[in-house]
């Protein structure tokens, strides 16, 4: 079974290339795109205490999961036109997250979350 | 060998349970966050002309990369909070996008390409 | 009195003309750094239960002011180069919203509370 | 006449109390509110080449000073809840940006024009 990020990313350069839109797909265009999606999640939870599932509606839920996914759709595409490997990336950044915030002594410090 | 989004979680979970950080990934501070590192990542390019691989410095590229990392791994952590399955939330996302933008009607339409 | 935002509008020319930074301050690019500025505010509040003053450093305090005071400067000069009055677009856009949010329909009302 | 941002703060505070929405308006949703209005305004950008007015629809034209209307309501509420004058604290902020960008030392240089 193909890996979950390969295949979002080949899907979206299918869908791309049978739209001719590589074109407007330059990075710049795509962060901004990118930070456009991640609004429209932040939208379902501006006016709620904290978002969790009790507090959402069926609508809600749905509109979610879709923002969810176009966050990560611009995400792959933007990761794709600038050559990183998500995956990756992930594990090296978490490495160096890891010796920024050793467990022992961040534990419960809200202050040190900013960043995994 | 383990799918990449679900390697991601589980480094994830490990992660913020050795550091007793349960308790402040609400949704809510989880999307908050999420918006912060892709303004991180925006901001490389905000300058750029199109933010191709040519017009960035070695250092901006690692930057860019240790971004895409932080907004995947928000984003993995928020949607598990919200328990999501975000490749199957794509693909269901993708065939929407499919019928509102058919390839023959939209093709090298900028206007329409706001969305995957 | 010079009235407060022409105040600003005529400081922000000056200062961009003084270092040549016109040609940099293209609506697109405007927008991109106000959305990363906004950012920067966001990330004050992001691990607070509500940002009241009370939960704030010193620091923090200091922080947001200057936070606040780069979104406002990043507007004014978008505003600006897009050749807007940005009081006269406030009065206009709430007419707008008196009409959509009929205070006595929207009362206590937070879902309807999205914009002004 | 009263000064812009005074006013604007005066009309938002009787608008905000007649709908009962102060219990809304915490420093945390309101700087959440105001990224979601930011990227309405970077929505209107993202595909275009620099966003000068040419390349802009009329109804572009209306949704941008709509958008750039809704972004300083949300600001000058935040700064208003935050206990801060936004004129003064676009004048502190320019006399540090002015130590810290000198003209004759960033003249023409982009990357120095990351903040005003």
């Amino acid at each position: 079974m193909t890996d979950s990020l390969l295949d979002i990313r080949a899907r979206l350069r299918d869908f791309a290339q049978e739209r001719d839109w590589d074109q407007f797909h330059t990075p710049k265009n795509l962060a901004m795109a990118l930070s456009v999606e991640v609004a429209e999640l932040v939208e379902h939870y501006q006016w709620l205490a904290t978002g969790v599932d009790a507090e959402l509606t069926e609508a809600a839920r749905t509109g979610i999961r879709h923002e969810l996914a176009d966050v990560l759709m611009y995400l792959v595409r933007l990761a794709d036109k600038s050559g990183v490997d998500l995956h990756a990336a992930v594990l090296e950044k978490m490495l160096l997250n890891a010796e920024k915030y050793p467990a022992d002594q961040v534990r419960g410090d809200a202050r040190k979350s900013t960043q995994y």
